[in-house]
């Protein structure tokens, strides 16, 4: 599997906005086994994405789909950058 | 909700034996909606946990449930240490 652990940063006032933009584009991809959108208790402008896929290409090939390519178009005006980014490689658990 | 996101250190060679005892011994948490182990790929002695539950008075439960006290006495004395450790709000997604 391949996994991602990501921070963005959004405009003040704008979190919300974009965390319901990557709800709503990220319902359907195919290899995807979690996606979970959160909100930094720490810095009211972060949020925290945590994601595992059946595989990196699979990944990769998301960011193509239309769903996808809309929602990034609606935060990008909102998003300041970006955060500490991790990749990993889940082996199991639950929730995925 | 509730979310962690930490990494964990292991003795050299057993990783993999940690990450066993931890996908045994947390596989019925009462409200943990998501707990997702990883390997660093980027650190052969590394773990990464993803976690999400329904509050965190239920995360602080889980502690004291018997599986997860003999997954905590099997596993530490291989733990070395703890890396990253950042506490999030999940707030929807996939696979929660």
């Amino acid at each position: 599997m391949y996994g991602l652990i990501g921070k963005m940063l959004t405009e003040p006032g704008q979190r919300d906005v974009v965390i319901d933009i990557l709800l709503r584009g990220t319902e359907a991809m195919p290899g995807c086994r979690s996606y979970i959108v959160a909100r930094d208790p720490s810095n009211e402008n972060a949020i925290w994405i945590t994601e595992a896929w059946d595989s990196a290409e699979q990944h990769r090939a998301s960011l193509a789909l239309p769903s996808v390519q809309q929602a990034i178009a609606q935060a990008r005006p909102h998003i300041t950058g970006f955060g500490e980014r991790f990749e990993t490689e889940p082996v199991g658990g639950h929730g995925i």
